[in-house]
């Protein structure tokens, strides 16, 4: 591909799993061609023009294949969601509620994109994944697919869960509101002081 | 508290959902004192040490209610967990067994860790909430114990969801390798090659 045929595909489906800058695809393109990952010639583009047509090395192969068995441990937990929710009683219950909506919002949005594509791949009409079985033998499509497929259960599975939880906040400020809870809470600030503060 | 106390929280608490290296804690209450944000004083520790001892000032807590209150909205997808299931045939079984096998090990150690400290925070004896308790007016209680409990919740059912589609990624594995899949997929390398490459 081009460096432009990736970006089109980095706006409609891999930007899916992971969110890149565009800005990012042809520096990332030259230094993988001069790590030996790529190779790429010159072709012309309309009249005058030219582009840049790049493809996998070898290496580029086995790095991916490296890549992809080496065993990643999951990361020490850093949860922006969770972190918010900890101390939401700081905020007050018109901002609570703002915070949360966007939260169903945005992953009401993302669960819908997901699902529509996880239909696709599973229909073997995705974009990406109709140039990529073109290029492989036929007996590999099962796996392609059946990972593809697994990877965006588990994007539409994550959005629900988080979906379900931020529902569940909204109604438990709605409870606390009804209840006396109207902001920040007040603070003892006598209570455990340091001596002649 | 003092620096050495919160790094006591970090451990058994706070790092359930903010993972922070020990080395982050000095420097930043420092930064904040810079700030305005604490202000400290030096108290006898032991027959001749000192130990300096942190509370938030006015300006701190308007800061922490500031930014509770703040809209922050989730950011685009950046999930490698699901980047690398998609493309989980670039592995082979035996890699990728072990890579989804640490994903459940990894979510069953902290799904258990958070429930425990969630039966702790509905209880209202888990030891920071205890001293945060301690220092508020009683009818402010029931909303700091909710949302921390409602951060727990979401903790617990992302662990949940995390063990779940691994599982099943397992079962993927077997019966793709069942089926015959042992590792990356031939491509056809003349296929939509660069023309004279």
């Amino acid at each position: 591909m081009t460096g432009y045929d990736l970006l089109q595909f980095f706006d409609v489906s891999i930007a899916f799993i992971w969110h890149a800058p565009h800005t990012n695809i042809y520096p990332e393109l030259r230094r993988m061609e001069g790590e030996g990952l790529l190779e790429s010639e010159e072709l012309p583009r309309g009249q005058r023009g030219v582009k840049r047509l790049y493809r996998l090395t070898d290496l580029g192969f086995e790095e991916l294949h490296r890549h992809a068995s080496r065993l990643t441990l999951p990361t020490r937990e850093r949860d922006p969601y969770r972190l918010r929710a900890a101390y939401l009683e700081w905020s007050d219950p018109v901002a609570a509620r703002a915070q949360l909506q966007a939260h169903v919002d945005h992953f009401e949005h993302w669960r819908d994109a997901w699902a529509t594509e996880l239909g696709h791949i599973r229909a073997r009409d995705s974009s990406l994944l109709v140039k990529r079985l073109a290029r492989t033998d036929a007996k590999d499509h099962d796996a392609i697919v059946a990972f593809r497929a697994f990877a965006y259960e588990g994007l539409v599975e994550h959005a629900s869960m988080e979906i379900n939880w931020a529902k569940r906040g909204l109604k438990l400020i709605d409870t606390l509101a009804a209840a006396g809870w109207a902001g920040p809470p007040s603070m003892r600030p006598d209570a455990d002081a340091p001596a002649g503060a």
